[in-house]
């Protein structure tokens, strides 16, 4: 029997029957779980690391995986690329955890003000343009549907949570969990990527537009986040003692094919992470009893998963 | 020379004048910084800790101090004021820590399924009703101005952070950083505060309406968010023997005088609140190009400091 059949009927069963009919109601909720649809994701859905674009470092013996963002920042992420290779990270440090702000690292002596000791930039740069914005015209842009409040316009981009203003021909990345900003200081232009921080918190979007926003911890974020807090003011270490060493940092593709981290990571410009942002507005599942109806960019983990092999030398 | 006479001028003069006087711009931005708004503030925009209402966790010989929410979660705040009494906290221990979600403690024993070592309910409830929201209407709320995106109306009560939807006469706490609430299996009503966890992250506004908030930790968030992240699922730790205890748990008014932590809070229902809110929205002091002209409750840290003499016995 077909409950949309245009039958007359008595008023209660009218209704009933539009209750029932689908062509009249909203769009049926997901069912499917943000688990079961990476679990049922194609291997097109997936992509390796850009070997060029990202850094590995190693704290406490464990991996930090930073992807750079070429489009939104080209300049500090070429610097930080010769920084990298130059093995400019190798042996900064940790110097401040501000609880539910930023863990920075930096170079030590640079920190101490022992000009001395302070490490050669070698062929990076010392100065480099603040790169705050870029064109919002022309970005592949996976939008949100929901209001951001921070920005008219949100999405993902390369990956990457990005807000926009289209009336303005600006976007930008915004500073959600795990966004890695370069630390300047006064200048909007003083920057070079010699000290970066990663957000370890609630995103503090006010930095928006404010500083220029470098890439992502895709994976490792909580060998950042769960450091000891910095005991000085805006959680700086107090003590050199205190520095947590990084003890290696090298660009991916500059790592033995061994040694590579075999992680892929989720398309941000697939059907698949579509689905997975609208079953994130959901209940799903049994546990939850009420849907948000809403999702926020900054609320959305790109996920990542192992791989069999190493990624092609 | 008055710039907002009506003297007849060339237009070009005009829209000079336009620009130039404030009854036709729009309010001049605040210009004092949210230190300066704090260090200003009177004495009576600050209030003592509720002696009843306050759980004082001892971890790592750090205080961890939570304030309760007797107005949103009446009965989840009588069971856990009961079982700290009872000393059912004391011993208890951090069980999970999941990286940019929460950290969470329990009696070790139930959560080992040892039966016969878990420990007495004492004169505390084993069920109690789930204490989603409580009615919009009439609730002494200090409304933010700016979308919240999760909920038509937001802002702050007793110091808390609140969403609401006034067309369904609701209002609920919302998960932000540093926001305890209290575990429940698959039943809505099957929490009774033995279990408890705090936000350690982005804001997971989708748990809103999901389960029984109960509090905000007001002091010492840090101890909780910076302890290492389990490996299990869930960031459970998979070995009791990283359980991180909880070597005592007080209610503040049973404390001795001497041993209550020296510290006040700031009153959210204030004209000095309000001011500091409206402060963060803007760029204030120099180095910030550009203001957010936005604030999001979870974005908003209520401020404590010391107190010259612990609260009166």
């Amino acid at each position: 029997m077909n409950h949309c059949a245009s039958t007359p009927l008595v008023l209660s069963l009218l209704m009933l029957t539009l209750l029932a009919c689908p062509a009249t109601q909203a769009a049926k909720p997901p069912q499917t779980s943000q688990a079961d649809i990476i679990k049922q994701s194609a291997p097109s859905d997936w992509r390796r690391l850009d070997p060029e674009n990202t850094l590995v470092m190693e704290i406490n013996g464990q991996s930090v995986i930073l992807e750079l963002a070429p489009r939104f920042a080209p300049q500090h992420a070429a610097n930080i690329r010769t920084l990298a290779r130059e093995g400019y990270y190798t042996g900064s440090a940790i110097v401040r955890v501000q609880d539910n702000y930023v863990t920075q690292w930096a170079d030590p002596a640079d920190e101490e003000k022992e000009k001395d000791k302070v490490k050669s930039l070698g062929a990076a740069l010392a100065n480099l343009p603040a790169e705050f914005s870029i064109p919002f015209k022309g970005l592949p842009l996976t939008r949100f549907t929901d209001p951001d409040g921070w920005a008219p316009v949100s999405g993902f981009v390369d990956g990457l949570p990005v807000a926009a203003d289209p009336a303005k021909n600006k976007a930008w990345l915004a500073h959600c969990y795990g966004m890695v900003g370069a630390a300047r200081s006064g200048k909007p232009d003083s920057s070079n990527g010699t000290s970066l921080y990663a957000i370890n918190g609630q995103a503090p979007r006010a930095l928006d537009l404010n500083i220029t926003v470098v890439g992502r911890v895709v994976k490792g974020m909580e060998v950042l986040s769960s450091l000891p807090r910095g005991p000085s003011a805006m959680g700086f270490y107090d003590k050199p003692e205190h520095y947590v060493p990084i003890t290696r940092a090298r660009v991916l593709g500059d790592m033995p094919t061994a040694e590579q981290p075999a992680i892929e990571i989720m398309r941000t410009d697939t059907a698949t992470w579509r689905k997975l942002v609208e079953a994130s507005r959901h209940a799903i599942g049994g546990w939850a009893v009420r849907s948000a109806l809403h999702s926020n960019i900054c609320n959305r983990t790109v996920p990542t998963r192992p791989i069999a092999s190493p990624a092609p030398s």
